[in-house]
């Protein structure tokens, strides 16, 4: 149990428009930090004022990367309080995150009551338009001023918050997704199943490109044959095929995210096969042209469900759906934000409301 | 041409002991810091006292590893001057790498131009004793306070620089390195090539174990097949087997290393045949039992070249010229240090003076 020291800010900014949200632009009125050293372990939890960080230079997390993180939403629900969903499985993937990076971490009661903590803190901040969330965004970094290449006897673990609109400000409309047959996201034995900050730092150069030729995304392929489908930008990724459902197995390349699991749990609920089984391009493409690719969608807390309209693999291109969201993608969407939002009940037990 | 416009400390500190500087651990008076965003591109570059840097805690170098640097030295030359060893190679591998990280670069020039003002403005932490050197840690990080995954609009050029002893407080006694077979350090169609904080952070986790299975170094396969030999800890590697020195060719995966170039260039104008083709582990196994392995050791900046004494595969181990420096080693570290020191004439141009 946290001892959690606060202190108000005194100039409070103006609350944004709540109809013009973005995603990760605007910032609550407070933040929370906890410390670590070697001697003390965790300590000093503390909600301040939002403020700059004033870090060291040599601070390895500026060298080296030593830092990870995690992404949850606190949702208003129709009688307007407030909720999360599955905080605990966020708090055992950083738990997993921060072993394969060496860093320290928080139990996972610590780490839900500090997440609680904060969003209580900046209950006020918590929108309450349609579709609009506060995103959660805890972090370790490492910050003893050290340039050998070594773990860190120094780190904090933060938390900001930020009030969100829906992540594609376009909607649910259906993206469209380029293949990647170059750049590799991961590979075994690396960190692909965590959600270090290296992972995204190496996707840019594919998010760029996709732009280039006039896609939204990435989809990922395996690092070792390019033959897998792994993730889709920073989403895990489903193919509706000839009636079954299948998304990648996490085996230590793919992040497992907890829309990913929730969604398995609701498809499974509902009597539809679900495949972990690895999944040729070859086999979607094929699938396509032969009338069978019925759906695919990405999974992620910041955009929930992402239909996917259209897939480039090299010179094919796969149609799907005539570019409409499929009937299991929707309904997917519309039970786990429905759960989320509080205006479905909760049957399987994934909310926690904040007090 | 870059307009540095400079400010001196007015509390300088005292300087450490030259006999125990460690590495990485003391910093200079003085960093140099250009700013970058999209309107204005590098902007502002200026000395200032060492300082912390103070960052929104949602720069996106705290959460998404958007960050590079480099790592060279100046050098205390017996008549007291100061020089640099291939800056410019540095510089170029910058691009490189910001390059595929989505980061902005300075030209090469200006590069150079940045390392000289800040080692000629702190010349005076430029350590005088036997083997010690002027660490130059040259780093971009992007600073937009942003939570969405892309490329930031803002981001610095920082340089710290640290008088540092040898890397190896036991001198350059061989090293025992563990040759991993479980974590991978780089793919193809990945960062392995870059000098990008994500590869350092991901690598932490085999340095643990090493040490924790007596071993001080990691020696990575590639990640694919883990079959072939690439790198050694944050140094590349180079077999000496029957007469030919191998090491990996710097295809993507393996990071092209200044001091790697440089024994490359010294061997080959020695007469001694170099391979960059890729070498099996099984091979160098083979070699060692065979009686051919003749001598192992790893090039870097920091270490310069750091003889290897032991290796460990799995259930196999190779000792290696009775666990003492090598004739070839031994000879490219003189050569190197005694260039890089200005004790042995300059006959390749590596050199440059700081005024």
């Amino acid at each position: 149990m946290l001892q959690i020291t606060t202190q108000r800010t005194t100039t409070p900014k103006a609350k944004p428009d709540e109809s013009n949200l973005g995603f990760g632009v605007h910032y609550t009125d407070h933040m929370l930090i906890i410390d670590h050293d070697e001697e003390q372990g965790w300590h000093d939890a503390r909600i301040v004022p939002y403020q700059p960080l004033e870090l060291d230079p040599a601070a390895m997390v500026f060298h080296y990367a030593m830092e990870s993180f995690e992404g949850l939403k606190a949702y208003r629900t129709p009688d307007g309080s407030i909720q999360l969903f599955r905080p605990d499985k966020n708090a055992q993937r950083m738990i997993n995150t921060n072993h394969r990076m060496c860093l320290p971490s928080l139990p996972v009661e610590d780490f839900v009551q500090a997440v609680k903590a904060i969003v209580s803190f900046d209950q006020d901040w918590v929108p309450h338009a349609e579709g609009t969330s506060l995103y959660i965004r805890p972090f370790v970094i490492a910050t003893e001023p050290h340039l050998g290449v070594r773990t860190s006897r120094t780190h904090k673990f933060i938390i900001v918050c930020s009030p969100v609109g829906a992540y594609y400000s376009t909607g649910i409309n259906p993206v469209k997704i380029f293949v990647e047959d170059e750049y590799t996201r991961a590979c075994p034995g690396g960190t692909g199943f965590t959600k270090c900050g290296g992972n995204y730092a190496a996707s840019l150069i594919s998010q760029v490109k996709a732009h280039e030729l006039g896609y939204e995304q990435t989809l990922w392929l395996d690092g070792v044959e390019h033959k897998y489908v792994e993730e889709v930008g920073s989403m895990n990724c489903f193919f509706k095929i000839d009636g079954t459902v299948y998304t990648a197995p996490t085996v230590g390349t793919v992040l497992p995210g907890v829309t990913r699991m929730s969604c398995i749990e609701l498809l499974k609920h509902w009597g539809i096969p679900v495949s972990e089984e690895r999944l040729p391009i070859a086999d979607v493409m094929k699938a396509s042209h032969d009338g069978k690719l019925e759906e695919v969608f990405g999974t992620g807390t910041a955009a929930v469900i992402s239909p996917v309209g259209e897939l480039r693999y090299e010179g094919d291109v796969a149609h799907i759906n005539n570019g409409e969201i499929g009937e299991v993608t929707h309904k997917l969407y519309n039970t786990l934000t429905g759960i989320q939002w509080g205006k479905l009940p909760d049957e399987l037990g994934w909310t926690v409301k904040v007090d």
